[in-house]
């Protein structure tokens, strides 16, 4: 017997109804380029405007599209920063029955252009500071049609219009298309440090649970009060799904486009009054950087406002929480993936708990405990169910409404199994999970050290390090070995003016870690691989040196 | 074309696994009736459990049930109070592919019987403390083929069954049915002021999209850290939702049982360290009272850890909120009816008002801004939108995933109607909508006074005159008028020890109001006649009353 509710399907129409009606006032502000300093280096500027706006001119881009000759369904990619006009296309291009694409600005244009192949986009809007790409962009994509250049167009290029002029030039769409809450409407690709790029497609319904998921305090908690600073790149996993949490809540909106900097940061939270800001831990340890220095000269920032640092993308090491408690701020980490939208747990704690004691910085290190609907389980290599004990380690799987069933095209078919009836997607991150749910990444399956039969984290290993006061950067990885097959090898980044030893490093972690856990050497470098995620590159690492122990490893000035 | 994203159904069982996993080891604590006083009155016991074993027993109960020769959607009926064991039912019995039929205690017997027939239900969950209804139900129900008593069964009956002892006999339920996520889940009947009362029947989807849209801090704000008190009765609408809410989410739940006194209650907010507490407006000017006589003698109650008293039901005087401020407590409003699970609206504010100023309280006493997924509209007497200028009156519409679209067994089809291609529930309210969404009860259409042709809000009036001083209850309803057809009449039941005049309370609220909107009398009385859920029945004073102004009316003695 079926209820009798109204079947009124999940869409981002009633998150643009929101920003359009209730939330109109509420401000969105964004950092542009604005010129260029001495150096060269381009300089921001301060650009205001109103969820009001916002959604009148979202329903311009939706009308504007609809006057295309395009399919519901078609993709519009972007290749933008965060700001307001990408917010547009969030919630325009879906709103018009269309999917939106969101590619990465660091990719080589050669990327930028199979991504857009595959993903056979049809309309392409593009931040006015890649112009340079269009040529070759057009040269090799022959579906993209029609490309529209966010900002100031530097000068008139063939094939390419305004998007100011172009979206101001339709009166806002008056009725939204019938939208199946199924219905696809994003798709972003996966980093792909492995194999092609893979495009995990988003619904409606998919959006409007996430959003409501990460609402409440116990995962991002954000409200009308709120002023959120989303470092994390629009072009990557919708940034953590925060423009649209923050605009179905009405959040306040900082965006600060292609500054990043600690400086910046630093000056943002505190001239904004941001309250709520998430990024990835390279992000923050320049924050911390900047924090640390201002204090130290004795002109520390005003964050007062701010209550939540939110930290995802990689495991953030204790040190690092640490680090922000003692400037007063609370960090709290996130876990997922872009097939899981990505918000699957949050590092939350149990009343019972200090969140600044020694038991609550453990627990906050974790990845956490899953938000309403998401499940998790672990298994095995031979594929059995592993026990949630905090201590077996197993392949992690996940499940629920905004995890992908599969990849765009139906490629990647393994990451997907079934297990007990029911479809789970592998994470390929070896895991455990503890009594209360919290969950631990312990590495990439494929990062993990395979030492004698039995698994090293390399993660642990490298958060250990990183709370060294010498401690730059660390990145520990597998070195063959012909007794033990592999044997972890470190590979640390000194801070600048400090120097460290191996033995110095061993030292220090001993206490934490089983003796056969130790890295049998330590080589100094003064910088590691970093993709275009943000992600120290460990495959480049892997492949300069696993032959490091045998002696087979090429001359290189080490720095000591 | 389809997002590729898992087609996970929301279920029950999520929140039920909730329970079981990460927040097993949380407190519930239950009120349950501990023998008598010397006035004969119930004596409350404190029992505590954790949602684990609640989660535990309602897996027994789901497997009891399950034992039964039963068709998924049957219906199981509870006649109970709020506590552990209803809980239980609430995960309990649609995670085994039923229908949980809430009861509203307060209903004379013979409606029990009718409500339980045009039901259907086949098994009753009933309180010990009602038993002798018992033999009543059974010859007037033939659907009804097992009786279940919560608590210590006094003595044997025919055909009734120790609840403990069955679900005790059965092992946890160890897979869940199949549920599709718009299988009924629940069953709650409309309070039927006018006419027979009208079943809702909640899916699963709707209840676990309910439950996500109320936890966000702009909305009921619930999470892991809070203890939760709903004095609402399990009975009546699901007790707005929160005891799936505060599962869902991990708060500590306080169950008052059957004590809801304001002594008891402002006893158990100090005592349990309540953070959340959620009731109609009768509950809270009795805890005001308490709070104020503590104050006054010199004991005032701790409540620092109350964060926030939600209320809703029917709608808050101004002078509630602004009583409850004196005492440092924030009230919040929110607004739904048995047709909408019921939260649709909450009056959460800006972030440029302060709660506390002339404005914010105008604001709170409206009832809100609609949560995300749901939509409302205003039509006039002959079907046309209104405006949302925050002035003209309309007949409110509403519309959302967790709103009736019918009600149980067809009924009712009246309140349903189409608009602009989408269905809309008819609330029967008459309300205006602001500029910002606030949204604002002028009256039940059926209260509304229609003088000259124009509308006088029967709300209004009654706030205004509940901030007199010596003002305890008040109902204003139309009487006869040869001229304007009908005019106000204020009823007034004085606080203890007070009187007041007619010519005193228009001198009080004169400023506030058009001349042609003043009641024309005032009636003091010593009681006002309040219906099963704690509501007014103003159809029973309109009879009483409505010849007042002609001479017609009987003769009384009113006090003066």
């Amino acid at each position: 017997m079926q209820g009798n509710m109204m079947p009124v399907p999940l869409t981002i129409p009633f998150i643009l109804e929101r920003a359009r009606t209730i939330f109109r006032n509420r401000e969105v502000v964004s950092l542009l380029p604005g010129g260029r300093n001495q150096q060269g280096q381009p300089v921001p500027q301060r650009h205001t405007t109103t969820y009001g706006e916002v959604a009148d001119r979202a329903l311009r881009l939706a009308a504007a599209l609809q006057g295309l000759e395009l399919t519901p369904g078609d993709r519009i990619a972007t290749l933008a920063v965060n700001s307001f006009r990408h917010l547009e296309a969030y919630l325009g291009v879906p709103s018009a029955g269309f999917v939106l694409h969101t590619m990465n600005i660091r990719l080589h244009p050669d990327q930028v252009a199979w991504i857009l192949n595959h993903a056979g986009d049809r309309v392409l809007l593009i931040e006015n500071v890649f112009v340079s790409m269009i040529p070759a962009l057009q040269a090799a994509c022959p579906t993209l049609e029609k490309i529209y250049v966010l900002g100031d167009l530097p000068e008139p290029m063939p094939g390419v219009e305004s998007y100011d002029e172009w979206i101001m030039s339709h009166t806002p769409l008056e009725r939204y298309p019938d939208i199946d809450e199924n219905d696809a409407a994003g798709l972003c690709y996966t980093s792909g440090t492995t194999g092609n790029p893979k495009g995990v497609l988003y619904s409606h319904r998919s959006n409007v649970l996430h959003s409501m998921a990460c609402a409440p305090k116990d995962a991002l908690n954000v409200g009308e009060r709120d002023t959120v600073l989303p470092i994390v790149p629009m072009f990557h996993v919708n940034a953590w799904g925060l423009p649209y949490t923050c605009t179905m809540y009405g959040a306040r909106q900082i965006f600060a486009g292609m500054f990043t900097d600690g400086r910046t940061i630093a000056q943002i939270l505190q001239d904004e009054k941001v309250t709520i800001a998430a990024g990835v831990p390279t992000i923050w340890l320049g924050l911390q950087n900047e924090l640390d220095c201002a204090r130290t000269a004795g002109t520390p920032y005003d964050l007062s406002r701010l209550e939540r640092l939110i930290v995802g993308g990689s495991a953030a090491p204790e040190a690092l929480l640490r680090g922000f408690q003692s400037h007063g701020l609370h960090m709290t980490q996130a876990w997922g993936m872009t097939e899981t939208h990505p918000v699957a747990t949050v590092s939350f704690l149990p009343p019972d708990i200090d969140p600044t004691s020694d038991e609550g910085f453990a627990l906050r290190a974790k990845q956490g405990r899953i938000v309403p609907l998401i499940e998790l389980e672990l298994i095995s290599e031979e594929g059995e169910l592993v026990p949630h004990d905090g201590k077996t380690m197993g392949r992690l799987l996940v499940r629920g409404p905004w995890v992908a069933n599969q990849y765009f095209r139906g490629e990647g078919q393994g990451s997907f199994l079934e297990l007990g009836g029911q479809q789970w997607f592998d994470t390929g991150d070896i895991a455990t999970l503890d009594e209360r749910g919290y969950m631990h990444i312990q590495d990439r399956s494929k990062d993990l050290i395979k030492s004698g039969g039995e698994w090293i984290s390399s993660v642990d290993l490298e958060n250990a390090m990183m709370a060294h006061p010498a401690v730059a950067q660390c990145a520990v990885i597998a070195m063959d070995d012909p007794k033990w097959d592999e044997r972890p090898l470190a590979i640390v980044v000194p801070k600048a003016g400090h120097s460290v030893t191996h033995e110095q490093l061993l030292e220090f972690i001993t206490p934490k870690f089983a003796k056969w856990w130790l890295p049998d050497a330590t080589v100094l470098t003064d910088h590691l691989p970093i993709g275009a995620t943000g992600k120290i590159l460990k495959r480049e690492l892997r492949q300069e040196y696993r032959g490091y122990g045998s002696g087979q490893f090429p001359q290189r000035n080490d720095l000591t």
